[in-house]
């Protein structure tokens, strides 16, 4: 099995503060080797192996996890952000423009669109991403979303509870019984791992999301929740009682729910992108972490309502405006992501850590606080392994 | 003479009303025809030339008009941005340290990191670059940086009066009379077009600025001033009286600053990302163009409080928090940077603007906003001319 060195790394982030300095675990004038996808050494500059990358100085961090995204779908939804932006409301109905523009185009069409956005998401240094459903919103569309995103992906989750669907309108609880009958056997035998719901005024209630998310965990799915987004409501609370890897937006949270997440396992999933776009509040981190509570930042890729793909944009966003440290919204970007899809091989690089790794144009990784809206990732190395 | 046409382009924007549609002048289907650097021709696509380049169906707009940056230093300040946003407020103080690390390197150096910063621009789009002087404050010094800025672009401008070195501490005066005097005959030779002071507390005051500003008017350069950055002060005042081509900042403005700014020919230059980067309040562009004042956009490129080439990121951050529309903040960018300069040549495609055009990998410059953080410059063509 061939070797390769990471060599002459100025600063080298792992994750794991066995090795090196702080949280962040920083090693200096470090290299790092790789042998079939994972990382088998860290060091000092200079080890040796079968092949050899100098990276001249620059910083190397863990591959981003993007553990909120929703890659499936095709269409443009500029001029509905742009009059958003001269000052209409952010309304979830948009999701049914991007259902009607994704039933449009072929298969082929669709794959292509996405790996040309899994594509730009590794040039901005994501190397594990999750990508969910949800806008199909039937059996078969829903299906196909899902077969989408498992050529990119093995963290899919299945979104059917995304919006009630026109045709449904007045009898939502006959559509959730859609989305938690044959349409989750159809994600099901799709692959999917999570399963996911929009707990939101417009869009499912507590109840409808208990019943959404009981249905995946009986066959066997991981529940995660959009909860809090557009305002206070139950999505937390269910996302606690449920035992959610995470609740997905949290902008808006009472007392309660902080206590909730921070005497839980269940990830706060901040998705400042989102926030930016929407012109909501921004989510506060701050009081998450003081609180104890695990904080992942994620790009929400999506036409409505964060169509971006940069996590330095969200790194950068956090550190403004939710009161996270440079170092706390890089962990939350790489090892909380982690933690809100259940992994721990990702996010850090560890010994035996999966050898996803981004090379920095920049001497340390405060720079992607530091010079918001410059490109600074110079390389992302995805290490090769099935999903 | 050979002339150059781009073709194919989707979506074109001249801002040249009588072109096309809007005050954007949006022509679609459209191509450009270039010959000697200038724009020859505008129309549907299809026009033909000596060379052909297809933008195939992207959108293509006026190159970035950047007229307020800071480009000629040395050094990083990134340990002292993120101690500010961990708390620690923003002084202008640090403008110490760079002038000291700018001063450490040799003249090779400083040329190659200019030109590495230059580089990076171009590819956020910036065809037209303003730069200043400030961090030498000496005669050598700010002779040797004006004469590196000159390298890369004719609109150089004299920062003598950027802070108060700590050698004239407690001696303001005395400083000022160095920048009036032999300091300002060294910019003069060195080719400064533009005569900047940075007026606020902590740093020069009205009657000082006055004197700078004066004296650079007595030797042919344009004014220019840093005004109401971190509190409201007089000199946006100032810049009116002087006639300055902008007043840059304005973040704090009094009714009787926006009224006299609406009331002339002064452009209000806003820097947002400085005020991202140091949370400052966001300058309140809706205001000053609802009052009739004459709005650019600027990176305000520089180590300490906006270390970005990034106009994209300003852009979006104008209409996020500045509220502008995304047609006013492009405009700003280009036509509005253009003003700041006094230049009519540039920061448009009409018939004989100099051929500076960005190609975005978008259909539609919306996206800038629609997509942030996304590096979404395709192609920058400068056209080449002296300077």
């Amino acid at each position: 099995m061939t070797t390769t060195v990471y060599d002459n790394i100025g600063r080298l982030v792992t994750n794991d503060p066995s090795l090196g300095e702080g949280p962040l675990g920083i090693v200096r004038n470090a290299s790092i080797v790789v042998e079939d996808g994972s990382v088998i050494a860290v060091g000092a500059a200079g080890q040796t192996a079968d092949d050899r990358v100098d990276v001249e100085g620059r910083c190397v961090i863990p591959g981003f996890v993007d553990s909120h995204s929703h890659l499936v779908f095709a269409g443009d939804r500029s001029e509905e952000f742009a009059s958003r932006m001269a000052g209409a409301p952010y309304a979830a109905g948009g999701i049914r423009d991007t259902v009607a523009a994704t039933a449009a185009v072929s298969d082929e069409e669709l794959l292509r669109i996405v790996a040309a956005r899994r594509a730009e998401a590794a040039r901005a240094g994501i190397t594990t991403i999750e990508i969910k459903s949800g806008y199909g919103l039937t059996t078969a569309s829903e299906h196909r979303l899902l077969c989408v995103a498992r050529e990119f992906t093995s963290d899919t989750t299945y979104l059917g509870a995304h919006v009630v669907p026109t045709e449904f309108a007045g009898r939502s609880d006959d559509y959730v019984a859609l989305v938690c009958g044959e349409m989750l056997a159809a994600a099901s035998a799709a692959g999917a791992r999570f399963v996911d719901v929009f707990c939101e005024v417009g869009a499912f209630d507590a109840d409808q999301s208990r019943a959404v998310l009981q249905a995946g965990i009986d066959v066997g799915l991981i529940p995660k929740i959009h909860a809090n987004q557009l305002g206070e409501g139950p999505g937390v609370a269910v996302a606690v009682e449920m035992g959610c890897a995470s609740a997905d937006h949290c902008t808006h949270l009472s007392a309660a729910d902080v206590d909730a997440l921070a005497g839980s396992s269940t990830v706060a999933t901040l998705l400042p992108a989102a926030d930016f776009s929407t012109r909501q509040p921004y989510a506060d981190a701050r009081r998450l972490l003081d609180a104890g509570a695990t904080v992942a930042l994620a790009t929400n890729c999506n036409p409505g309502s964060s169509n971006t793909t940069s996590m330095s944009f969200c790194i950068a966003l956090a550190v403004r405006d939710m009161g996270m440290t440079a170092d706390e919204a890089l962990q939350a970007a790489t090892l909380g992501g982690a933690a809100a899809l259940r992994r721990t091989d990702v996010g850090r690089l560890g010994i035996a850590s999966v050898a996803d790794l981004v090379v920095l144009d920049a001497p340390s990784h405060l720079h992607l606080v530091y010079r918001p809206g410059v490109p600074l990732i110079h390389a992302t190395h995805i290490a090769s392994r099935p999903h």
